[in-house]
């Protein structure tokens, strides 16, 4: 194997046979390819793309360049995860896991941080006091047998390759391939030995995969990559054309998630929690039919037993949550805002990046891998596309830690939504489309 | 400046604003910038390529990251180079450094070593005994006000960016871009302080630009870089579809040389030459057309004044060269073997790819960086194409330094070389085509 002529090949578009790329990859590993050799490979795949059977190379190899758990075992349930893509308001992990666990399957969820312009489950389970993330896998398995569910962050044992991949691809603007990101997140899922998984892959400004196209094109190579490996995969292509459900911040999500665990918060992010449980269920083969596990889910967010599942979760991960404060004991935000419409019309656009990176900027997400992160601030919204508004009527509220954050949220509020004349606006619906492989 | 946004902008075919680019550049050489960073840049260009404007960034700061020798001063002629792309067989520089600085051009060349299939002339020139090729700029200073013309290779004090960029191309298979190759080629031009610069670019099989579209491509790339400096540039497609000349090997390369300074030689090889250095005469305003250029070309040639200059040029750079002896006292290989033709037909191809990479397995050219060359072995062909054989006709000599070698020479010498029914083959004209620029 001679590292140029394995980046040359796939700068000329032409096909690395599996044995070679193998090498490369592990060489890599052990130093034998230089980080600059591996990053001019993943530029030019960045251009080329991989094949199904490059891929799979790549997805075996990261793989097992760290521990993976084997499938099957005495666990009470089918083992299921679920993984978003990353959006703006995206709290799903916080309500699916617990109530996954609580419809009968065993839900090991390993979450990462905010990335860009979005949030990270870990970011948000950190806003809870006490609670922690970073546990060896011990005690992980301990939390899973018994809740049900357990959620940490990527550890050093998962997937290495991927690790050192990321961070490398994060410094020379690789980050955006197809195949790479296929890559990194199905060989940390694939780690965690799974019966199923389900993806969430988002679309629209507020996602990554801006396009439909792009977005089915990662949701296929993902589930292609499950069924390779006897996984069930269902990959949901979901709206991120607005927020999703009304709060952004982490703190204030976790309030957000908690009042769908007891059976409120936003019609639109309900349903979509709901169905992504389904898949869950159907992945997992708890249920025969997607009908049969909505009504499942949705049992279990009636019955109050999703939430009393989540509470036992902080509760074994040592946060200290008390459901008996309206502020649930979280920190809250010194200052907030209320922004009102100064025009009468119809919500058209509620622009996620926007708000986002406005979060960003409130002190609530970080510039770079070493800021602190607020969990206090935010934003709530009270409009979504397709609300009709009158002046002076609230479209959102900022929650700032200052009175200069204060008022950059309240500009990055007022200017993300946009008011029309025309009546009518809908925004996307929520989820766009399903590509399943059985496994 | 951010290197990934800078990466990214590249990456998406995007221009790069001149003062961004430029300190990317500079950070790079002051260790800001990393390599893997420039590899995924490096690799991103060769996909998507420069525009006019950051080649010239490009040439600029390379250019002015080492020693740049104003041009002007009291030099008795015009500063005038020649640059070959690298061929098979390609010693022309041999013969026109002498011929042009006998014409009254002042010739400061710097050469480079092997290249993958291609000959260096360096290698040559240190074929003979004592030749020094490492001197300081002052010496070659010296060399050039005493000869007129003086041969070395590229120091440290000269485009160092370009080194570093060079070797980090090598390593990670970003080496075949036109506009990466045009800097690095023209930011060491530019910094010997010309006049005027012929350039040879090579077109065919034995040549690292295939098809005439790349050729012409990189050939308008260099003159434009030319122009946009104030120095006349001519390029000169020439013909690489076949060895140039007979001679390939070092030592047997220099002896061709020497023949043709004597007014024998290869005619086709011979021609090149006259047409070489009458385009060097053009380009540094001596003459006022290219039939004076050649006629000029052929009378220091016929009038033994290029030999003289050449035997000039050996001992000031403390080489022994033996013109009253057959073999010159270059070294000679130890065992020979003549190669006959098995049928009769005409010539319709020789493989200059073949027999570059033949002449390595000889040991005549490096497999690694580090490899001692053997000056003594080769080929010295016999044929050209679209000579008529007979069965028993001699097609080509092997020089080996071993039994084996001359077994794998025999080989190799045999299968470049095609023989066809057809009569009537005939090689591609000696120059497919000039693009000149007037500086």
């Amino acid at each position: 194997m001679i590292p140029q002529q394995v980046i040359a090949t796939k700068r000329d578009g032409g096909k690395l046979a599996p044995g070679e790329f193998a090498l490369f990859l592990t060489a890599y590993l052990k130093g034998q390819v230089a980080d600059e050799q591996m990053a001019a490979f993943l530029m030019a795949v960045q251009f080329n793309g991989l094949s199904t059977r490059e891929l799979d190379v790549l997805v075996k190899v990261m793989l097992h360049s760290g521990r993976v758990i084997q499938p099957g075992g005495d666990w009470p349930g089918p083992r299921v995860d679920k993984h978003s893509t990353g959006g703006v308001g995206d709290k799903v992990s916080l309500v699916v896991a617990p109530l996954a666990a609580e419809m009968g399957m065993v839900v090991p969820m390993m979450s990462g941080r905010g990335l860009g312009h979005t949030g990270g489950t870990l970011d948000k389970l950190e806003s809870i006091p006490g609670f922690e993330t970073r546990i060896s896998l011990a005690r992980f398995d301990r939390v899973l047998r018994k809740v049900g569910c357990a959620m940490i962050g990527q550890t050093d044992e998962i997937a290495p390759l991927d690790r050192r991949l990321y961070a490398l691809r994060d410094v020379t603007a690789t980050v955006p391939s197809i195949p790479l990101i296929t890559a990194s997140i199905m060989s940390k899922k694939l780690a965690e030995g799974l019966d199923g998984l389900v993806l969430d892959v988002k679309v629209g400004r507020g996602a990554f995969m801006a396009s439909v196209e792009d977005a089915r094109a990662l949701a296929r190579a993902m589930a292609g990559v499950g069924a390779a490996r006897g996984i069930a995969v269902a990959a949901v292509l979901t709206a991120m054309d607005q927020p999703l459900g009304s709060a952004i911040g982490n703190a204030l999500e976790v309030r957000e998630a908690v009042a769908c665990l007891e059976g409120g918060g936003p019609e639109r992010f309900r349903a979509l929690c709901v169905e992504l449980a389904a898949e869950m269920a159907l992945a997992g083969g708890l249920v025969s039919s997607l009908g049969e596990g909505r009504s499942r889910a949705e049992g279990a967010l009636a019955g109050g037993g999703g939430m009393e599942r989540f509470e036992r979760l902080v509760a074994a991960q040592g946060g200290k949550l008390d459901p008996a404060r309206g502020d649930l004991g979280l920190p809250s935000a010194p200052l907030f805002k209320t922004v009102s419409a100064d025009r009468d019309g119809c919500v058209s656009g509620i622009d996620p990046l926007a708000l986002g990176y406005g979060l960003i900027s409130l002190g609530g997400g970080r510039k770079s891998q070493d800021d602190e992160v607020d969990p206090r601030v935010g934003f709530v919204m009270k409009v979504e596309i397709g609300t009709r508004v009158a002046p002076g009527d609230p479209i959102g509220v900022v929650h700032a830690g200052s009175v200069d954050g204060l008022a950059r949220g309240v500009r990055v509020l007022g200017e993300a939504v946009t008011i029309s004349d025309e009546d009518g606006a809908s925004p996307l619906p929520g989820v766009l489309e399903r590509i399943r492989s059985p496994g």
